[in-house]
C-alpha cells in the first residue's frame, strides 16, 4: 500500500509517455522487490518550476552555470 | 497544532465552496477526535493534474479505462 | 484518489482508536463533499516527537511556555 | 535532481539490502526515461507504523481483515 | 544530505530574487547549526494557491477577514 | 503562514539545542525575506533513519564509501 512521491524540476518538459514510464518502472520496483500490489500503489508526479528549486545554496539554474555538474 | 496535506486530483474542478467544506470537514475531526485547536491547525488542499498521479502502474485515467471502479 | 497526511505532535499519545475515528472522519468528508472513493483514499498519519516541531521561531513546547495558547 | 519519498507500511520488516534494491530501481527509472543524474537524486523511504495508514476509512489492517485484497 | 520544503501562499507574488534568498539563507542555517554540506542541501518552495490553504477550519482569507493577525 | 518541513538523517544525532536553532534561523529567513508571521510559521523535522536515505542510487552510508564527498 506504498505511496510515492516523485518531485523534480521539468527543463524539457516530462511527456504524457514519459509520465507513464515513471509510473510503471516505479511501481515495479516496489512489486519486486517488497511484493507490493501495483493496485495500492499510488505514485504521485510534482513538477516543481525551476525557479522553485534550489541547490548549493542557489537556485539550481544558478548553481548549473557555477558547476559543471550534468543534470 | 497539526498539519494536513490532502493530494487529489481534480477531475472536474472543485469549487471554492467543496474546498472550504473540506477545510471546515478535516479540521473538525482533529479538533473533535484529538482535542486540536483549529487556529493551530493548517489544511493545504495539493491538486494534482490527472496526468501526474498513476496508480496500478498506470496514470489514472488509463487505469480507470481498464479497470470498473468508481471514483 | 485522494491522498491524506495528517502531521501532529502526540503529547499525550494518540490510541489506536483515536487514529482510526481521525482515519474515519476524515475519509468521511473526502467522500461527501467531493465524492471520492474511500476504497482509493489513503490517510497517512504521521507523529512527530515535540521537539521537532517549531512555532513561533521556538520548539513548541517553549512556545507554549510563553504564549497562553491552548492546543 | 530529483527528490522521491516513498511512504510505505512494514508488515514484515524490510530488510537493508531491500532497502538498497529499492534505491536503487527506482533511481534507475528516473535516470533511463528522464535522464536525470544520480548523484543529484535522493530517495528517502518513510515506513509508517500499520496503525497509521488507512485507507476504506479504516486501518489498513481492520481494511484488510474486511477485503480479500492481497497487499 | 537535507532536504527541505518550504510551502506558503503568495498573496503577493514572491519574486526570484526573494526565492533566491530564502534558498541561501535557509542552506545557510543547516549549514551552520548542522554542518550540512550545502551542495547536497535541496531547497524546495511549493507555492499554494491562497484558497488552497485553510487554518481555523476556513481558507486563510476568510480566516484573515474574521481574525485581526497580520500575516 | 508557511510550512516547512526539513528533512534529515543524523549521523550523530541532533541535540535538542541544534534543532531549537534551527528552528529560529528557518524561520527568520522566512520573516525578514517575505515577512512571513513566525507566530504562523510552522516548523517541522524529520529525522530519517541513515539506512533509509538513498543517492547516486545508493544508500547514503554505502555512496559516501565510494566517493570523497564532505557531508
Amino acid at each position: 500500500m506504498p505511496y510515492v512521491n516523485i518531485q523534480l524540476t521539468p527543463p524539457e518538459s516530462s511527456t504524457a509517455e514519459q509520465k507513464s514510464e515513471v509510473i510503471k518502472g516505479v511501481t515495479q520496483v516496489l512489486e519486486q522487490v517488497l511484493n507490493k500490489n501495483p493496485h495500492e500503489t499510488f505514485v504521485v508526479i510534482s513538477e516543481v518550476p525551476i525557479g522553485n528549486w534550489g541547490v548549493g545554496g542557489l537556485p539550481v539554474e544558478e548553481y548549473r552555470r557555477q558547476n559543471s555538474a550534468k543534470r
